[in-house]
């Protein structure tokens, strides 16, 4: 009985926002190893990959914005890329069948990373602008660093609502902290937006327009 | 009368400098989105590939001196990238016959680049070569990250003279520092070095000798 | 006479780990230079790769450990790369012939590099798993940036042991450490742990395991 305490008492100190950053964390990591797995990649480079793919954001807002890189200081990050590694290399035959809760956990990731940039870049005195620059770099950047590993031209230059779904987002939250709404307010706002935005956008297959070669 | 007076008045207040400094940007910016609309990017892979052609060479100077990023701290960079895309969705068809305009544009950005890059670098305490390798980082870096954005081989490791200009223009710079010229002389001497070097070696179709491969 | 003990003289003040360094920095330096040229990159082209593979895994490292880049303080570095790129440009032919030789340098790089990525760390106050992985860093990322300015799929990703090396002499240094070993224990089992993983698992064909493509 004190066993189960012990680990209930465990899980009731892990905060909503812990299981929002570990489901965001993780199905990074997840597209990430996949598309290493795609390539034929051995299981180091799926790894550097996956953690590229749910880190390279965040580290590189982290050193742009000349504060301590997150992920040193909370070995959580690096675990859960391992987690979702080992989840890969077993229920790698399952994946394709979860292809829908894959893409609602990154779509939350991606919601969660864009706040945190924001909040992060405002910490630092930046103004709204470079925030919502910062924040679009923290949820999309990782998937940016995936794609330049793994040799192939970045998805999200091409295809998707992906970076504009954290640019809408990053609006929100400027105008909820110009009208002066609280923290409370302003985060799932934002988060909702971002989430909404992606969603959305996929389910009706709405993409920005593309640039026309000149020669057309 | 008013109205006019005031806009004269704040051209006025335009240096020599900033007008340089948004020829240049523009020209960069406009070679990153050039190329992305070749790949069929969207607008939003546009402006990204358009702004770290812009900005990519300073940003990563700035993140390895470790001084606060440039463009964070002023909003002309990125609008200026913005101003950019609007321009090549609108004008794409005339952008060939415009070429030249271009091509020199670009030689002035890439003349002033290199001469703030090695001055900010010289302002951090360095020596000079370290300011000569920086300042070619910061006006052919920017290059490189575009082309890796777009899955192509970097176009300034095989064609044409292009950071060697820069690497010129830091020579002369650090001979004119030397011979203790003020910085009046000594930053129009290296500018003019980079300007001349690129485009006469581009006229004259002088390049760098190509590593032979080993089985030759 | 006097010259000769000069010589002698300052051949004296050469430290072991000096010799090492350029050994290894020189073996870095000629593979990129080397890869570089198989895909007829020019000379600066060469030189730029050649530098990015010998000195790009230390930058990425001293960047996010927020201290001044190793190399900006010491010429070393880079006329180590330029003298490579003379050796390549001169000894070309000759240069498959030393294939052996270059393996142990560059063997012997990659243990010293992961030695000194871990001591930085370390010294920078963060835990010793940190400075497990910034260690693989600067012994293994200047391969992946050179893979990816030459545009090919990063090498140490699909073939051969060559990061786990950096791992298993992380984790040589940190047992070590952790059962109070002295410095001058500690670094040479690093070193050797990275070394011998490194040879031996390239001698007898030892590979991680492949991730399979989600298909099959």
């Amino acid at each position: 009985m004190e066993l189960i305490s012990t680990i209930l008492n465990w899980f009731g100190n892990i905060t909503f926002l812990q299981i929002i950053d570990f489901v965001g964390t993780f199905a990074f990591a997840i597209s990430g190893i996949r598309l290493a797995s795609a390539k034929q990649f051995d299981w180091f480079g799926a790894y550097v990959v996956g953690a590229a793919t749910a880190i390279g954001g965040g580290t590189l807002r982290d050193v742009m914005l000349d504060v301590p890189v997150f992920w040193m200081h909370d070995g959580f990050y690096l675990s859960c890329t391992g987690l979702a590694l080992v989840w890969v290399i077993l229920f790698r035959r399952y994946l394709v069948h979860m292809h829908n809760t894959f893409f609602i956990f990154d779509a939350i990731g991606l919601a969660l990373f864009t706040i945190v940039g924001i909040q992060k870049t405002i910490d630092c005195g930046l103004p709204i602008w470079v925030a919502v620059v910062m924040g679009t770099m923290t949820g999309a950047a990782g998937g940016v660093i995936r794609d330049v590993l793994i040799n192939e031209e970045p998805l999200i230059f091409r295809k998707e609502i992906y970076a504009m779904a954290c640019v809408v987002g990053g609006i929100v939250f400027g105008l909820c902290d110009w009208i002066g709404c609280p923290a409370e307010l302003t985060f799932p706002a934002c988060g909702i937006a971002v989430f909404l935005t992606r969603v959305l956008a996929v389910k009706n297959h709405i993409c920005l327009p593309t640039l026309k070669a000149e020669e057309d």
